[in-house]
């Protein structure tokens, strides 16, 4: 996979893309005021930065986390589009603020680097995909997407189809003592992906404990399907 | 197409996979309340079953129905993903519960025995699909997703794009004096599929003859747009 | 591109099809009661004509806006699937009523002999896509699907994966002294597509400034993802 992030636009908004998800990274110095109007944007900015990607909506998220954390920037709007160009889950749409451009080009460009780390635990099949996420201490991202609470360590397990989800999200509260902050569904919680999603908080081991435990049934489970899932990048969970 | 149904599993939950529809079995036995209490579910089983598919709603929910009326099992919950890998229609996501592991394992076998049959009347074409489905006696699944009464006959007559189901539509309810349950649409009563269903209730006779001039009429319109609609197993509505 | 328009059916329903969008037209001259009742329509009429596409939205909208603005028609659902054949974007239902077949089934014909022009400004990419409208005098169906006000000039400018649509519909509100109907995203105004969608009305000549100030630097950015994106149809905002 190639990372275009060294392209040079002849659009100043641009930062940077990467082909990983089909992602791309702009900021608008000073959006106008009839466009923020229209943004479901809960602060006013007049820096907003965007991340914005055809597939993947948890890693886009998590790197933007860690993104946030590092720069004086604020996360302001997730928005979960039904994509992955054929697939079963989410594409995505960030929006942060920051008050110096240079801050939030940064962010961006954060954002972006992480990637590859954060689709390390992103399995696909041709008959669905995984997904795993954690951080030891969750930020703004992870709170208004996933509703993690800050500071916090932060688990997500992925299924798709979703019924594999079911399964390791039972496996991963059985496995380590968590606090379940929600279970997203085809109907609930997604926008009509077909994934189950369980989202943990708690003690930093546990949490760990809980996802590794729901990745190695959620394998086996997608590889009944007819093939072994495969990630793209090293696996950044251990 | 090729049967997983025999494939052996270390884990412990599997109960069956199929390549049609992507559809995977699941059974937990002994479901984690932790879990339990963020599902949708209205009940609440300690066991609890899945069929998952990334392709089909309707089959899976009819053969489902069928299954339960053969079991001591009932139906929690079902939803429906914006899913067809690329097509225009649903996944689904179907969770049974019993008060037996056995019992739910049977349910799930069966159901996924029943894919093969209830595929029997979709039909699939470049530009989109048609689906037509019919019990003389309907169930708990049927009821929960469709509204169909139970113990009555139940039809499904489906058209992708939608505005095929529209005319599929009009075309059974002038062939024969059945209840209209609902239609459903791309933003009503769908996960935003391209889908145009009708779904209606009545006497046997009646329900069957109208799903089969729905089925005439789509078959039809489908095919204008390049390519005749094709099934992959044989119909059984006759 | 083939264009099956001329195809003789026999559905009496039947108008015509394209392969542009995999669109169908049909009319229904006397549409059951039954059938009616479901359908969200706010008013009544027995000759009801359907417009029904895989790809596109915005094109048969438009199309359609055309189309009633020439005939004694009028519209009465649009409905956004979402679509696109594993794409970013949407397909469309619009039904639209009549009191004379001959009416309505014109209205269809011209709607699906406005298709290329209205795929005109549509540039795709294997990343995205953007899609460019402009109307001097919007009509029904603008006015029902975007809120367009009726008799003036209305653009669209969309741009997916979405946060490119966010910097063009920046662009676009800084080139040019429009009124911003609405921003819709993935979660706001769309069936969870992975577009951005800025929608302006007001003087003909700034809306037309400001689309074509909005296409500029959708194009340069969604480049960045890889591939120059194209279109299939002459430009026809100029």
């Amino acid at each position: 996979m190639n990372n275009f992030l060294n392209s040079t636009s002849s659009v100043s908004e641009f930062v940077g893309a990467s082909e990983i998800g089909d992602t791309i990274g702009m900021c608008i110095p000073s959006v106008d005021p009839l466009l923020l109007g229209q943004l479901s944007v809960q602060k006013q900015y007049s820096v907003i930065g965007v991340l914005s990607a055809r597939t993947g909506a948890g890693p886009q998220i998590m790197a933007m986390d860690d993104a946030v954390k590092a720069t004086n920037t604020e996360v302001l709007d997730i928005e979960l589009p039904r994509d992955t160009k054929g697939g079963a889950g989410h594409g995505s749409l960030i929006l942060i603020g920051g008050n110096d451009p240079s801050d939030v080009r940064q962010a961006i460009q954060v954002a972006l680097d992480g990637l590859s780390k954060r689709f390390g635990d992103v399995y696909n099949s041709p008959a669905g995909h995984l997904e795993l996420q954690f951080t030891a201490s969750a930020s703004g991202a992870c709170h208004l997407a996933f509703g993690a609470p800050i500071g916090k360590a932060y688990g997500l397990i992925c299924g798709a189809p979703s019924g594999i989800g079911v399964v390791m999200g039972d496996t991963a509260v059985k496995t380590a003592s968590v606090d379940v902050l929600s279970f997203a569904s085809p109907a609930h919680g997604t926008s009509f992906s077909n994934e189950g999603i369980l989202h943990i908080s708690g003690d930093s081991g546990a949490v760990r404990q809980a996802v590794i435990a729901g990745r190695e049934v959620g394998l086996k489970l997608l590889a009944e399907l007819g093939a072994e899932p495969v990630n793209d990048f090293p696996s950044y969970i251990k």
